[in-house]
């Protein structure tokens, strides 16, 4: 076989699979947005099934060959070939050590966990949820087990959601932003300026949908390769081709929707970025989910919380909704935008104590995985921490460790994605706006082509051509460093704050 | 093997490509729903993938053994268990005769054609679509010759969708009900009596929305196991666990609507009824269209255009719109409900005229099969056709050949089944009435239990037990025959229109 022929199968192969991917994608999303709530027992069934079919189709006998095949001849491989070879080797290394039973069990687990915990998040029963978690964590285990790992597990949940990432580089970075984050949150919050985020009122739903999907069209969301619905948490899900974004609406709270709903474009223009002629590769795939975050972050605080952009959608947004606006000035809006205030719910947080809810998340996964904290006792743990970072105690679980929904999927170690991701979304601003001089100006008119090209360029197209850590630091020049978001973070709430 | 255990296997077996097939008609639900327009590549890829994947489990050579073996003991199987053996016989040899990639073939086919389809009629561009119908010809003549028919391909189509029907056993069928069926209907378009179905004006979508899930919940579907949303062509896909039924909406024009939607909840009534138990086997699964189509017209019609069904409906329609319909007398609208005037459209038909549309596309594609009619001459034929029976000829293809969206998916032999429906409809309702006296009073409290439950024990828990022809004798005692439709429309439309 020639190697252009075993690289053309090895390709053909690796689509098939992606395609499979892309069905079980799509009953995800059915499921949250769609799904009726007596039909969860078949929607498992399918799942369980298509995580079977899809793990057959990815750990085919004959990857496995032809990899071995092309392995043998590197100089005939082009760099790009390369990068193909060497991803397809790590994911099909992983899913060729799972037994199909074991994924379509976890896949089958998921479902049921998602609805328990859905039912039980609604009575704020964290007892009836926690088996889930505790059978999640036993999965887990059993899934680092099966690949080898001689590391922690929650070691190896991280990587897989960041390649190249640890808990303990993790405490590294995390533990330097903590340092300068507490006393800066603890200046924004004792300031005498205070955001009013109540001014709110009667924002109808169907013009707030109107509304947040012109802006997330003008920003560079292509509706004909995607749409936006409404599920109990916002996501994203697809790949290039179609993606489906959904966010959720609260008549009194306009601005939460309409920046969940930019949040969730971040993360569709990723997608939509990148190169159709490598879907279903590594080239034409996501690094990880710290730099997806660093996408969506990017959008929704960098630029949508800045006053160029508001300049230009405000007279936008008064225009849509004038009688709910009338007594609303412009200083009060753009406060509002930029409201700081420690909140119970991460989903709700401001952007600058955001980062402490992840870093409780990490605490609480890092002991639950090390075995020093039992499930039962997670409830108790979780308020502690939230009256230690947050200076706040949940009056239900409800408002406390049920709030979330990853866990329900077995989404340990994905947490720290989001403040990882807020660390290199600043980073990214700031050397866009060396390499972009006047972007200031293009967002006042609207304009928003040149940064989504600059983000094209370098992060979306490049696929997974470098890691997590390698992209940030050819992008910028230097590694991640939380200096940056310390700065932004500075700079846009300290002069607002100060008065 | 005991025959137990080979029994036990086969099940599973039959009930793993049904998953399947639940996945595949989730991915058409939602490509007539929510696709993106310029996603429909990726959505013919995965319909290809998933066509063929599910025709790899419905033709496993395991099935075929378990088949054999299970044929060998007759006298060891249940009276059920030979029906599930008799009809996974006839679904495994279809199946094992068609290579996957003709499967897939036609799958990638149909996808791209429901696409033309959509944009040709928008244009009214009959050419454009022409090479699609063209291509479907052929894959069914080619699909009729891979299992070895010996007929006409056409015969071979009907059977595909009512087990045992023939062209010419419809012939003779149509031909009886055309006789009587013209007359009738020249003597009420003749009358003086004339429903005035223009009064109905700015009927908000919203509000005929609420009303018509409220109608079809007291019907009797389960929205815990179903829903309803919008699409271009009203329809209806699931099993008995998830029930995706469409409508569309026109402020205009509520009671299309809402009698679609009642249409589409019988058949989402007859799969909600098949036994859970069943799932997957022939005894979970309708007898084939003509008796699934007639669920859906006994409650379209026979109920849902009764005067009792209104005594009760009556004042909620009114209660939601009242502003509209305050000059509407109960008579005007009871009039409307029962309107008959020959349209150029079949899903725009009344129940009496519909059944010439059917007569016409039996005609059409009859001679489209024979080679006696060429795709590039359907046009000027459907326009011929519609003239001599329904008194009209299109303005455009978009009003003629091009207004069903049935030929984009290869559906041909489909539509008979349309009116045989329509005859069984009619025979059913005459004995639910003999066997649960005082239906009408039900009706009037707008209790549909008694009628539901009729349906459910003799024809829906029936699964395949009985064939189409023998499960119409089973019921009635006696077979299909047309006289019960003539009946039934005479008595319902000749005291309306004889004024």
């Amino acid at each position: 076989m020639t190697t252009a022929a075993a690289y053309a199968e090895l390709i053909s192969k690796l689509k098939r699979a992606h395609v499979l991917g892309t069905v079980n994608g799509l009953l995800g999303w059915d499921e949250q947005v769609n799904l009726p709530p007596d039909s969860a027992d078949l929607r498992a069934e399918q799942l369980a099934l298509m995580a079977e079919l899809q793990h057959a189709a990815a750990s085919n006998p004959c990857v496995g060959e032809l990899l071995t095949l092309l392995e043998g001849r590197p100089g005939e491989l082009s760099t790009d070939q390369q990068v193909v070879l060497k991803y397809s080797r790590r994911d099909f290394d992983r899913v060729t050590k799972l037994p199909p039973e074991f994924v379509s069990e976890k896949a089958r687990h998921s479902s049921k966990a998602f609805h328990a915990w859905a039912e039980c998040k609604a009575k704020s029963d964290f007892a009836g949820y926690a088996p889930f978690i505790e059978q999640h964590i036993k999965l887990a285990k059993q899934e680092a087990a099966y690949l080898g790992c001689t590391g922690a597990p929650y070691d190896y949940m991280i990587d897989r959601h960041d390649p190249g990432m640890t808990a303990a580089v993790i405490e590294r970075l995390f533990g330097e932003l903590k340092q300068s984050l507490v006393p800066l949150m603890r200046e924004i919050v004792s300031s005498p300026v205070k955001a009013r985020t109540g001014i709110f009122r009667g924002f109808p739903v169907e013009q707030q949908r109107t509304f947040l999907h012109s802006v997330t069209e003008r920003i560079g969301f292509n509706y004909r390769r995607g749409r936006i619905d409404v599920s109990l948490h916002p996501f994203c899900e697809g790949s290039g081709a179609d993606i489906r974004m959904t966010t959720h609406f609260d008549e009194h709270n306009p601005l939460n929707s309409l920046f969940s709903a930019i949040h969730e474009t971040g993360h569709g223009l990723y997608e939509q970025g990148t190169r159709s002629d490598h879907q279903g590769t590594p080239l034409g795939q996501a690094v990880g989910m710290a730099v997806h975050e660093s996408q969506s972050r990017l959008w929704e605080n960098q630029v949508a919380r800045s006053r160029p952009f508001w300049r230009f959608f405000e007279p936008r947004f008064r225009e849509t909704f004038s009688a709910q606006l009338g007594a609303v000035s412009s200083d009060e809006l753009y406060l509002a935008v930029n409201a700081v205030r420690p909140t119970l719910i991460r989903v709700d947080a401001d952007e600058v104590t955001y980062n402490l809810h992840i870093i409780l998340r990490f605490e609480i996964e890092k002991r639950l995985f090390a075995g020093t904290l039992a499930v039962a006792d997670l409830p108790a743990a979780w308020n502690a921490l939230a009256q230690e970072l947050l200076g706040l105690t949940p009056a239900s679980d409800r408002e406390g460790v049920l709030q979330d929904v990853h866990w329900s999927g077995g989404m340990f170690g994905y947490f720290p994605s989001y403040c990882l991701g807020n660390m290199m979304a600043a980073q990214f601003w700031y050397q866009a706006q060396d390499d972009l001089p006047g972007l200031d100006d293009d967002f006042a008119r609207g304009d928003f082509s040149r940064l989504l090209g600059w983000l094209r360029r370098n992060i979306h197209e490049q696929g997974r051509r470098h890691d997590t850590r390698e992209l940030v630091k050819v992008v910028t020049g230097e590694p991640l460093n939380p200096k940056h978001l310390l700065r932004y973070l500075s700079e846009r709430y300290l002069p607002l704050y100060r008065g």
